[in-house]
């Protein structure tokens, strides 16, 4: 059985809980990030790490541990796992940290509270494997009536787990008819966020535009888009946008860790641009797969094929099942 | 050592844990109610269960359990828990409900996927074991540059576990000089809210007025306050008020399960009235006391000699430390 | 064929039609009222009409027309339209009020230039004849991404024309799945207004709330169900709801000058108390059916048999058709 | 008498009319355009009918008409026309599409629903023959307590009918004391939007300045100020302006089909820079006269002085007469 | 030469003067009150002066002098005052308290630093001279584009001298065409909320409404309603009101301390009920004028006819002058 | 004793006084500027005085002075006062301007209503000399619950007298643990705006941001920045921050008119950066050292040493103290 790290130790992954009174609980202060591997090798994970401790400084969590320490048991995390691990399988790390258990229960843990440190491995094709079929179609993204929160209410650059609103935007998304429908947040101002786990890029005039990352965490896919834009000389900036820009626009796309990139083809149903997925798309897609030596269509679409699972229920990411 | 109901098995305490891989801890997905008992009788157990049930629907979480189920497993923990409890230790229970593990994980959990269910049962004392002095100093409420989240962006009338923005102001909070600061938070409109655990009331010519419940948990307490009110035949209400008002009021007061009610003698330092406890606060606690048959002050005070704890690290109930 | 009054003159209803150069057209400059009979007889036309001249007054419209006026030629313009309606039709008179063309295009008018009055009168039951179900099934209301526009940016009190938005709003919910889905929108501040075509009541602990009267139309049924509720003594308030209420209360149900009143079952699927048609409800319609002399459920359930309309296109008054 | 373009066939234009039960007029639910030729030949009539094809697609209504169709029946409408315009008479096309009459109203048109197409053709000058001397005096911009709808609530990018926020602007401003007051909106964060037909430019530092196209329509004179600047070696930016910014420019002006520019030389009466028409409000004059072979200021002043209209009802192109 | 209270000291009325290095100047940071006599005895001085200690409470001025202490030297003001005042004229006081001069500067002071207190006597005449026309005519409310401040942004509950943003809308409403035009301000959501040193009424249905006291100053006058409303058995109630609310109420007034009531007949030029005064403010001001024993409007109105006043700049107390 | 200049006479500092029935005092109704001396030279003096016109010009103050004859004014002020100040005094000017004495108070002034004019010298160092130690330990800057105050409700780019809010802001401040600790206003929108008398900058990968200058007093020394970051070739650009911004910046600095600039090195306690004064910071001081051939940071140091002021009293330019 796959192990994970849990301050200091590893312990088999069904054993990997955290205390009812630990704080990640309590007030769902954690912070986390999830990565994935490309032939096995991680992906951009000294980038993840430092958003990580930008957001621990942030919640101003006092972890002793240092990025270097955690890099390297990132690293041993996913050495102990490959045993369990198909040949063809991703590494998805995720990486939880939190405050520890409140102090009031501190009795219950020996007086001892620490932060809480917990990193898992998992296999990546398990959180893909609805997909395969989205880069044919697209993505119908959904407007919902969830607003996203301002980030002076509740900091999305932050990754935390105060994420109530983003599941109740995908339980209200799950109401339309229609398979391939994600959510995208619009922020009480109108603008275009993200989407609850992803973030949004659309097309105009050979122009790649992406939110201003003001009420959006900023991925580190969405960084990539940024690099892969210039490796390929096509321009790409930060816009406030809203639907009606989207819906004028010549294409449009999602990122994500574990997915890298699908078309956005709707926007509550009616079509971007032409409705079909774009050749901007196909080209940092092409770029994308070179960079990092896997066809990552093929791959996603070859586990979809295998896992055989029940299409409606993963599409998305993380999605509410009705 | 206590024992906690965790769907359907009674474990100890220490091992009362949450899966990493559970909604709750991947969205703060996670319903729950904190109780109380006077002279080891459960207060307004009804209610609680009345308003978890709320939650649970409006988060919409399929639990099968029904709400006299789970009031009979609230009853059996505390028998359970009773040998472990001193003579003149409260009943706290904590019941905690989320969706369960996330179903890409499913295979972890042997393809079972049920909502989450754990009770626990924890002495009262140690939550308000540094209060005691609150009732004769009073509380100064503080409020912080974060913001209340309206309603309609993250529902605070659902007790859920998506809370990073309280504990964020608590740790603004802190950062203020001297003791007995409370974070009191005003919403984007400006209104006075609750604390980041408790509802706030203040009086002014003899009438009791507590904020509007739009942007507020309505606390068990905060209803109970309306019941004593009445049978002491004193008005109160629901209205908008801001600072102005507070500070211009006659008394003020926070309540909360664990404390029942504490005084609030300033907001930002400030006088609220001539700055010290008020008439119509001690007639209410004198009413709730008997009513229960409890002395509260004196039960948190004789607690807090007891516990001996360092004062400064408990005057909140959830309190950060720096 | 039907008659409608076209300033002054009677023309068949298929050429009462307004001129692209009037501000009706160019601004959606319009205000209107739309009534209904029982028993051919007209329910509440002065009180229709008294809004309409608040409408006239807000907009600054500078007709000519008195009230009094105006109400003999909508009697008159019933009396002409009897002949060709069945026996048991009701007449639903729409009465439109605008500024007339434009200046600019006096040219093209002789010169002329006064307002537009136009009357229709129309069988009701076409309006009403997919409802007949929802008395059973009760509706589920939907809350969408478009926001009520607020009133001091366009002022939904006024009856007007500039109502795209609302359109909007019923092409967003057409797109959920499942039949009886009606908008139901909040404004920015995350409180409930009204449908696009009808207001919103919830009952709470007996007592009938339904929101303040901000962002919203004042119906004309509206006011009446304030009326019933005093003739059954039953308390009826305007109060600051938002979607937690409605979930949490114990009955729903909207009302509209066609079908006076249908129950509220759901919303956003999720039911309202236990997700049937409420006792209060039942006395509501039960005192209007005896005040007006017609049973109105049965009267629209007979309509709905009789004219055989695909349910799905006809469940609300204005639907949008995917 | 000139003939007008509706669905299908020419109808004289006072005959042009539009239903009463058609969705343009029950809600506002219409989409247009305005063009204007120089000697004659239409401008910009591709941009025209790309951004209502964008209304078309955004408002959802199922149009058979392409693009091209609507083009050839655009130059079709002005030859049919031409004879009636006078040597000197610019062409100035007005295109509506509506979705149609709402289809609880089918058995009035013998059961056919559909989008309703309009295209009229009308002399330019009348539209601006009231404008020549605000080329001397220019424009006193009002800012009205009217503020403009936010995009996300009324979508300002879709030319629609829903406009009666406009005309109320309109109202408000023919308060002000004094002759050549327009309207020009601010948004509800304070920002410069639009004139109530116009778009609005400042020129600070010899940069040209308009408001970033979020709560504006995106005006095809508008673009092409772009053009001109770009022409001319001049910068021109989309920037966020408030009114202290305006004050403190050194020119400003309007863009509009009907007038092409006009200079503004007072904010709420305020000079704007010395109060004068500036320079490079004249270097784009005559670069856009050249480029169309017409001195438009001289065109629009040898009209005003023709029809000699009285000059208070007609310095807005769409003005409230009090 | 009428004489002021300065800190201790009586000074000629025109060398009271307050030092540039001021807090008062510097930042605004004073507040004050206004009072005035009937028949020479002040009216509801205590009430002002608790309002202006609740005002140096929420600023947080150290000031030592108490309220009794300041009742009497405004009585004392008052009789060295007397002399130099008419027969028939009311003494209007005006007392400043101010945090005194910043400590930068103190040793321009000697280094003493104290709170500043003026209290000035001034003959009621010169504010309300050229009024008494506005008893039979009636003020034309206009709201401007200057939106009120909400209350969290800047207290209008405390009377203080950040008032730029009031004069802002003195100078844009004096831009309307008329006498008679007084500010009116609406706040960022549209309610009415008072003038510009005023507070408003309306009347619907025999019911006197004020807005919530939110965002406004609690006029004494204000509350004064109140009283003699109960003391007229009509019921006065606060309650949020929008333009709609005003224009199709019956009557409407404001209230201000040195006027005490004038009659409000229209809003932005349309009529408030039927444009003229009403008979409940008729009531109200018999009541008041029988209550103080003078006749208000009689006194005015001789002030008014002996002072010769240009009419239109005296209308408003504070008015901008074009 | 030094003089200040006061409508065209020069009267002794401590009779620098304004009346208090002078519009800056009644309404906060003034505009004004700070200057300072390098090595007795004025510093920008001409763009402080068209700042103080634009000013002028936005509230419509009807100033006959013109900038010429104020800046001869300011000159012959400085003349004035040299023998007052010591060798190694800079000359700190403050220009203040109202719009004079309210019009109903004429009689007091024998008719005569002007504007008021005022020009005071005084030794820079009062104003800095307790900011020495901040060049080593840098600033906290803290963002209190006071908002800033957008554009559109108080302009914040005209330098005005009506910021009793910038002193609440100070006042909550100084109530946080530790010295050093400095205000930064947020706006409702969460945007980062500037402290109360002083412009915040951030680095971040060695590009200088600083807010966008909306909701800000587009200070003179900000601009230099600008200038210097040109000088320096370094990118220097405004731009939407927030405080997950700032926290993540590398370093950040406050400007100012008395001191120049000065380090942040925590946002609310935690470090920006590491938490030390950085190199683009050091950058720019020497180069601004350069210019102006002063040593800023040594002389505010030198004088820091020398007026041995109590620190806690001095580390902000117009601190509250409690």
């Amino acid at each position: 059985m796959r192990l994970v790290y849990f301050n200091g130790k590893y312990v088999p992954e069904n054993e990997a809980k955290i205390s009812i009174y630990d704080s990640a609980l309590m007030f769902g202060d954690m912070v986390f990030e999830m990565t994935r591997s490309f032939n096995k090798i991680q992906f951009k994970l000294d980038e993840h790490l430092e958003r990580l401790f930008d957001s621990i400084k942030f919640v101003q969590i006092p972890l002793k541990m240092t990025l270097n320490e955690m890099k390297k048991v990132c690293l041993e995390t996913i050495e102990k796992n490959e045993p369990f691990f198909d040949k063809d399988d991703e590494h998805r790390l995720m990486i939880n940290v939190s405050r520890g258990p409140l102090s009031i229960y501190k009795e219950v843990f020996d007086g001892i509270l620490e932060p809480t440190v917990v990193i898992s491995d998992f296999p990546l094709k398990w959180t893909v494997s609805g997909m395969g079929s989205l880069f044919d179609t697209g993505i119908n993204a959904v407007i919902p009536s969830q607003r996203a929160i301002p980030s002076h209410l509740l900091e999305p650059k932050i990754k935390n787990r105060s994420r109530l609103h983003y599941l109740m935007a995908n339980i209200e998304v799950s109401n339309w008819k229609g398979d391939n429908n994600w959510a995208l947040l619009i922020d009480p101002d109108g603008f275009i966020t993200e989407g609850t786990g992803d973030n949004f890029f659309m097309i105009k005039n050979n122009k790649i535009i992406t939110p201003e990352p003001r009420n959006v965490l900023r991925g580190i896919s969405r960084e990539y888009i940024f690099q892969l834009a210039k490796e390929l000389n096509i321009e790409c900036i930060e816009k406030n946008i809203d639907a009606f820009d989207v819906i004028t626009a010549d294409e449009a796309f999602m990122t994500g860790t574990p997915f890298c990139m699908l078309p956005v083809t709707k926007l509550n149903g009616i079509n971007v641009g032409n409705g079909k997925r774009g050749s901007i798309f196909n080209q940092l897609l092409i770029q994308w797969n070179e960079n990092v030596g896997v066809n990552i269509e093929d791959q996603i679409k070859t586990w979809s094929s295998q896992t055989n699972q029940n299409k409606s229920e993963s599409t998305t990411p993380y999605q509410f099942k009705n």
